[in-house]
């Protein structure tokens, strides 16, 4: 049994760019992606599957059609499937991202934030 | 759209029970359960289903027949299908599991700590 334990800080100290998600960890056919955002994303939505966003330092909000929801640290929430939703932070914020493998971080609207290949950190 | 965030320190001031999963969201068929644990559980394993250990506060080590793993605030580890595992925490320590619906906490070992029917929160 491997004891390869997941250090959070020290994943997010590996990389600098915004909305890139990194995996960092699988579990079954779902994975654990840290990503830095800031700025305002693209509406879009994910037709098959929910996602959940966990804020790890900082603060965003994830912008509804129809709401806004403000997270910081310590908060998550999960974005149901076929929701159309915009991530949004004004100062830099770290967040852990929970979804099925090979979601594309900018679901059904591709865009110049498509990361077609999300890579392991 | 609803906007109920979920805010972890919050749930976590809601129960004083060690060992007692509570479910606080669902993301498809896999849920989240904030747990309190102090002292040793019991060896078991889950035959079906990797699981996925956060440290919020604290914290707690996983031991494997054959090694362990110490983890600390903001660290994580995927626990694999069918692996032996005993958490432990010589003080209060406060956990994020993920996991599927309908995974019971004590795996393929029955006892006293079994919870049969895990609440919200």
């Amino acid at each position: 049994m491997s004891s390869k334990k997941i250090n959070l800080k020290e994943k997010f100290s590996k990389f600098t760019q915004h909305w890139s998600p990194k995996i960092i960890a699988e579990m079954n056919d779902y994975q654990f992606k840290v990503v830095k955002i800031k700025g305002e994303f693209i509406w879009h939505n994910h037709t098959d599957t929910d996602e959940t966003f966990l804020v790890i330092e900082g603060e965003m909000v994830i912008k509804f059609k129809d709401n806004k929801v403000k997270l910081s640290k310590g908060e998550m929430f999960v974005v149901p499937k076929g929701v159309e939703h915009k991530p949004f932070a004004e100062k830099e914020c770290k967040i852990l991202i929970i979804e099925p493998k090979g979601v594309i971080n900018t679901g059904d609207a591709e865009s110049d934030l498509t990361v077609d290949k999300e890579t392991w950190i």
